[in-house]
């Protein structure tokens, strides 16, 4: 840290302090070490701090430029400037004490001017990496490459009309996973940001799938060739920079993994805002992947429900987060994956604390939902009702035509049957969410 | 037509007027004997005309009720007015000169007070349709039963809580089915209209979806006891009127029939304003159905694009009905499916006529969107930059990739590989944009 | 009570019971005497039960039909059918304690075959109203008039294109604003609920924009002529059931009445589900009608936000009514307005109790969202950092240029001056987002 | 033209070739010395180029960025530089045989250290321009500052918490606007594109709104002293990139325009991208702005109705622009307004003439659009019927009502008046939605 060394106010570790803490830096609900359904809060959160929007972006949006003026984007030496970048980032990851952190090739090593040189690059801020994570808390929840901001990938990756681009993403990906199996990650994502396209009146949807299945298979297949023990993790997107992207939302995501038969060895990273542009709830995403048993890893954000592009802002809305957190942990809560800051400060907050207050304040959200979600299984609030709701389908006729045991003619001569008069019930579903507040 | 003699004004049916007709019921594009890339256009677009929408729905909204007044929706014996409602749909298929019809079976015949009197009051009615369709022109596009509209279904029908519902609507589905397959139907639809859910709260996914796979499959087995021989359509929607709807997309779908085994049996039948509810273009919802082998029928209608609830108008956009019909007949245009008009007339056009009138300009738009699709074709106006845009695909490192030749570590090397530098190509979109206004 | 003894299983008024109250019908939050800022909560909040969603909806959809089944909408004589309704509807009001209601003209009393019939009608149940509002607690918040029910309003009422239909409208909102002022209601409401279009082909934007205009002085002129003291209300909403609704948000509703000059007798109702449709965040909306002056009352209730369409349902996300409440009570509260539940239960929920669980939730709710608003208010949490943000323009040069005291050229030379160079400041959005999650 | 003698393909001006040319650099439509209803085809559309997206975008997006490396872009001479982008938006300008072309400050001239630099910088550029006009056809239709590119600039100019950021915006401002009146402009535009907020947290509405008219005022005072002729035009934008922007559609800055008095000197520049990003269709935005009598001119392009961002795409769509046109033409024409290429090819069009097809293929759009509106206004196929639709209210008692001839309680009586029974008539939307296709 001698480079950059004021950068942030704080210079201790944000601690948990109690609700009623005045400190506006320190947890109110993040107490990690605090057990609740036989986990500690730390190891059901699992946070990572992502490298792209905290230490990469420098606030510009389609209609402006910079606004953070970070002294590590202004230089002429690009490797001493991802170096500084390095040290920022692992003195933040140091203050929240975080137990991840996430990170695209590119955001961590500048790219030269062949793939040789961005693979050497990469390689030596590994190195530094490697480094700083043997005296640190972080570890690696998950590494990628950026295959969506140059040039060459405008008209996509994997789903380039050009094989040469596809075969340059090839080289791209394989240093970017040993980086990631180096450092011990726990997962690889692959992102398909302009894998999608933008007119139907240039594209061969059927090829550009097929290309794309072939793509993932490439790469897993090379990460059981080095041993790499995690699962690769696509992540659902419906749109945005493209017109349409082919990994729109999970139930989409299933349908390709099971045409190119990758259920096996993908899963998905589910973010919030993601879910919301495709009009889905983010519980619906998350519920959705866990009943089709492809849940993976969440990046955790929030967008704005009014607003039709990702804002990726920080999570902070607790009763929503309480019914994701609610499903989650019903489902068995992460293996492998965690909540991955994608989200990202607002180009208005250029203090570099806002940084941190943004992180705490999600944080303690998250913690707060995880508390609630958990005291609601224990009462279960809701689980109790919804298994009275069902209860027909367990007992034995639901039980027999779950099984195949009845035809189509078996049922219909049921219920033609005299008296056979099958009432609704209530749904009760303002009783349930008069419940719920109860929680939150 | 004793009982309604004079509904319609007109008393001839709607005939080819030529381009410059004055006779506002005359088409002027819809030359149905016209002969495009082998096929007349009558075979091209296999018009249907939709029950529920111009015979049964009276005009009412959310806000608002009756506008319509149809004297068959005023009186005390239901089978009467069934009867006069099939004499005026009859009608209007005989004036539009359309090849084929559709229906639920509660637009065509009345419940009873039982199951039982359901069938066969459905079973009357379609006595006087077979004797109705022998001396007419008009054949059965598909049928379909109406599993939303009582409120025994308002929880769903095959995923309902439950399983003595699920039941009910098995009696239902194999009677329409039934009589689908009496009166020669070319398909026989499910569309999941309550399939999905208000509320998470209440609601198990995971157990909602097997039901949903086993009801499908149930139909599927008697579809073959039977000998029906045309495919189950079922019909993407993503809400509407329930928060989710289990069949929301052409993906989704997909996914759904690979995961209970049912590509072989089951298409889809896709609609405009479905897909454009679900953030899809029309455009994109056909040629992924073709891309994935699922494609079926059409539900021709248009919805409105600021607007977020299904308005079923009436299709007239022909700039958006060229690209689908492009990519239709590319793809070998329609086998069992057609255009059914699952579209409604305003609830403020409340003339007989303006029937007749919606029909027309959305048959003719339609014709002009196909021939316009054929000239593109015949041109290769579009197929031709396509083929060439991906021709290094074609070449031979394209195919030896796609075939399984190359792996992740071959790809890698070449590309880092002195000088490989692959450059991006425009994508002309805007060319291309003004090339089809040429033809539309 | 005679007539429907035991339609509620509850009996006696909901009543506070503390947070931890186990008891699923008490009031966990809204302790209805406590004083925050120098009122009651039940003077803070004015809570009506709404007549229309909670007596008169049967539970139907677009896709499907009647679902509650009430006893008061099955019979044959529809005055007494209206009593009985009038008697469930007061035994509500008396359950949930609430201070106030609201209905439309056809809410409470059927229409009669002629205009005249519907307003003895109407009469005589006002006369019914006054002898059980004389015995009760409950007041009368608001009246309207229902111009959009009926057919001959399908292409609106003010501003129809046909006089006679705008002067049957007139004849309609005389007899519904009379009783209003009979029952001392405190507001007067006109929704334009069909004050729109469904296309611009057939319509005449300005001549109905002046229709509207017109329609609106006319009930002011006699509001003021029978003394009706209290204001008329008009409320935004942006579509549904037309295309296009004249009042389509607040900045619209303002624009109007300056363009009619009607700012001094007409205030807004703000309805969440209307601002979110109309794009804005019911904050915003709640927010801007009161920076303009035109701030009258609200409609509560919550939309989808993924949804296209008006669900109503009951508020039950307590972040969002804190900040809405922040601003009111900043504002100085209601004076004639109050919180409408123009709310409805889902169709599924079925039982008679759940509208008491609805109406106890989402008081709660609101209770519990004030009490957090009252203490941010309290402890200046927002107004001290927006009063900082704003600080210069509360200084002299500040107040210069906004007092006209500075030419575009005076500001333009100071600007040019050498070292003149403004930065920008930090908008801690994310600091104040959490700070907010400690008071709700 | 000797810095950059090659850059576009073509050499010669665009011609028109008539609708059978086979070149794709010719116009089929526009055949500008056509007269129709008495006006040339150019004098009706009033073409603009407009700098920012045509020679100053580079063909990022916020996932990636630089595409189209166009040579002005590179290079260490900033006013070098603006120089040779002056040379090519001439050359273009002259190849599209253009009326006339836009600018904002920073698009034409470097900014520099101090607002004096940047201000001699935009004099110098614009010398260049007023020589290079002298001898070209082009002129300019308007001029603007850019008010929300610098991070200055990041919470609003006009509307900015500090009066200091105010105050250099008007130094902005009066250079811009004084260049403008140099070179001729018609029109001088505000667009306030951060002139909103991004939470309502840190935000003081009632005061940001009075600063901005407060803003708009000093210009207005400054346009009148030194004699600039034109008007000013502020454009309505909803959202993007604030979360919420003040103009925010036509309607909300009509009622901006009366609070702050300022609807003598003030006319609305429209854009298709944000009408439907408001929610509206264009035709509604236009319509609106007419019969307020605030149309200015348009910006013209297209978004994606499925997109929540503005594409600003060319406008292709023929039948979407017949109906705006139908609109202008009916409402008498552009006075000092024209139709603005706020358009800008997609980043993947990276060949130099895809800047040259994307403005023929909108321009022939536009003409074609509007030869059908000018057809439909000679047949009165709209204008017609929405005539006799309205035909009541040019009847007596249709005028004594909107002349305050009637009170309410007149009308009223009327009403009651036995007999009184007024019939909706049917509003023929498909019959004339098929009528509009004959001419499209």
């Amino acid at each position: 840290m001698n480079a950059l060394p004021k950068f942030f106010g704080a210079a201790d570790p944000v601690a948990y302090g109690g609700k009623d803490a005045k400190n506006p830096l320190a947890f109110r609900w993040y107490d990690k070490d605090r057990v609740v359904r036989g986990k500690r809060l730390e190891d059901h959160l699992r946070f990572a701090v992502c490298y792209w929007h905290s230490f990469c972006w420098p606030g510009g949006d389609p209609f402006g430029g910079e606004t953070f003026l970070r002294p590590w984007h202004h230089g002429t030496d690009a490797m001493a400037m991802a170096r500084a970048k390095a040290d920022i980032a692992f003195e933040l990851f140091r203050l929240l004490d975080v137990p991840f952190f996430t990170f695209h090739d590119v955001d961590a090593a500048p790219e030269g001017a062949t793939l040789a040189e961005s693979v050497a690059n990469l390689n030596a801020i590994g190195d530094i990496f490697e480094k700083k994570m043997a005296s640190a808390k972080v570890r690696l929840l998950w590494g990628t490459a950026n295959l969506f901001t140059h040039r060459r990938y405008m008209a996509g990756a994997a789903t380039n009309p050009d094989p040469d681009i596809f075969t340059y993403a090839a080289g791209q990906v394989r240093a970017a996973l040993e980086v990631t199996n180096r450092l011990g990650g726990q997962n690889y994502v692959l992102w398909g940001g302009r894998e999608g396209y933008e007119t139907l009146l240039n594209t061969d949807l059927k090829r550009e799938l097929d290309q794309l299945g072939r793509f993932v298979s490439l790469v897993v297949e090379h990460k059981h060739k080095i041993g790499f023990k995690g699962p690769l993790l696509i992540e659902p997107k419906p749109k945005e920079p493209t017109k349409h992207q082919y990994d729109f939302d999970v139930a989409t995501c299933y349908g390709f993994l099971q045409r190119y038969d990758l259920l096996k060895d993908v899963k998905l990273n589910i973010e919030q805002n993601h879910a919301i542009l495709a009009g889905h709830s983010f519980q619906h995403e998350v519920a959705l992947a866990q009943a089709l048993g492809v849940f993976g890893s969440l990046d955790i954000n929030r967008g704005d429900d009014l607003l039709g592009w990702d804002t990726d802002q920080f999570a902070m809305n607790v009763p929503e987060l309480a019914l994701v957190f609610h499903d989650l942990i019903k489902g068995g809560g992460f293996t492998t994956g965690g909540l991955n800051f994608d989200a990202k400060i607002r180009r208005q907050s250029i203090d570099p604390d806002d940084l941190i207050h943004a992180h705490v304040g999600s944080m303690d959200a998250c913690a707060r939902g995880l508390l609630a979600a958990a005291d609601m299984l224990d009462d279960e609030a809701l689980t109790g009702p919804v298994a009275e709701r069902y209860a027909g389908w367990t007992a034995s006729e639901g039980q027999a035509i779950m099984a195949g045991k009845r035809s189509l003619a078996d049922l219909a001569d049921r219920a033609l049957a005299s008296g056979f008069d099958p009432q609704p019930r209530s749904g009760r579903q303002e009783y349930l969410e008069s419940l719920v507040n109860r929680y939150v």
